[in-house]
């Protein structure tokens, strides 16, 4: 299933104990419409107030309910803040997070010297001077396989911390800045370490050639602060 | 000042005993910050619910801070989902709602199969079958003074009832019908009681020739159900 949802009333998308979870939500609903006790696995673990529009999921369910009959059934009985966008049937061995070639993430600030409305749970608020010039120059950097271990929040216990940027972009509006970014995986906290890193960039504290410098020395403590949850959103899973 | 509001939250724009409302907020954020007990006037008396970008208020303050950091000081002290975007001074005998020229109100339905995620507080989610072409054909009947007694909220007690309409058109886009409207004054519910009556015209329940018919009987029972407020806002005051 593809699903989209708003993170900001939950603790994060993966069950937890204390707090919910866009995972409890949907295990929920289909334990509603089917009956069926399911553990649910997802393409990727959002963090707290963290969005997506494509997140996609995986289970195996006995019911004989149709795609589209299901799919509303569990839209009818879902909270209005998580929204079922597709239901389709995959191969036995389909993962969702293990059969994914790539993830498209998008991290929003909001760019302004008023502060956001409508946006103001999916936009990082950033009122002060950006030079969006030196923030694109930086961007090849970042495209390419490297070794994102400057970007990875510090005490993460993963084999390899190599991962292949495919595409990395910037797109500017006249309130918005938005880094869109596709790769064949993220380490935990990278684009909002990797967003926190070209603030820093844009307001001329650190400049380009610095910049590669702290891929390369593979160091949390050189790259910049982690920009807040609710700027990001997980756009797309690719199969 | 010009105000934009997410209504969701509040029980109206107008001072109510029971509820939160818009009005109390910004009375309560220029006393925080003037230290002034001052009473606003709105252009519009938006009900609970209805959203505004353009809500305009007048009041007479001594303050001596600059209108930008005035601006500044009201927005740090309200909440977030009331933003001011504008402060300037008015001529001593203006008046927000006296004053107004003509205003324009935009009502937005979700016209898709499946049902909205981020827009889910600002638009009338209806997924049947609409004919566009049908309600395109009754914009021009709306258009121009016209006595629009058919579409005021019953039990209304005014002088007169007749109002002229500007513009009225539909932008339709893939998944949204947007309703904008522009009039020298509008009667109580009169957008949500033109939007609901659009509806049964793009269902086929009312064809045009009984459309005109409905504004020339001005009789309220023969025009369609209100639209929900949440579909509603408040986009600009022209003076």
């Amino acid at each position: 299933m593809v699903v989209a949802y708003e993170g900001t009333a939950y603790a994060g998308f993966q069950l937890q104990k204390n707090g919910p979870t866009i995972q409890a939500e949907i295990e929920k609903a289909i334990m509603k419409v089917t009956g069926e006790p399911i553990h649910i696995v997802g393409a990727g673990r959002t963090d707290a107030g963290v969005h997506a529009w494509g997140q996609t999921v995986n289970f195996k369910s006995a019911t004989k309910i149709p795609f589209l009959k299901f799919q509303k059934a569990l839209n009818s009985v879902l909270p209005r803040d998580i929204v079922i966008r597709l239901v389709t049937e995959a191969t036995p061995d389909f993962h969702a997070q293990h059969s994914a070639i790539s993830k498209t993430y998008i991290y929003r600030f909001y760019h302004s010297s008023q502060r956001p409305l409508f946006e103001r749970n999916f936009v990082y608020y950033y009122p002060y001077p950006l030079q969006i010039d030196k923030m694109n120059k930086v961007l090849p950097y970042i495209i390419g396989e490297h070794d994102f271990k400057s970007f990875q929040a510090s005490g993460s216990l993963i084999q390899t911390t190599i991962r292949k940027v495919n595409h990395c972009s910037l797109d500017v509006t006249e309130v918005e800045i938005r880094l869109i970014i596709n790769a064949n995986g993220f380490l935990y906290h990278m684009v909002r370490n990797i967003a926190g890193t070209l603030i820093q960039i844009g307001r001329g504290e650190i400049n380009g050639e610095d910049f590669q410098k702290i891929i390369e020395a593979k160091d949390r403590k050189l790259a910049g602060p982690t920009a807040p949850a609710h700027g990001l959103c997980l756009q797309e899973v690719i199969y």
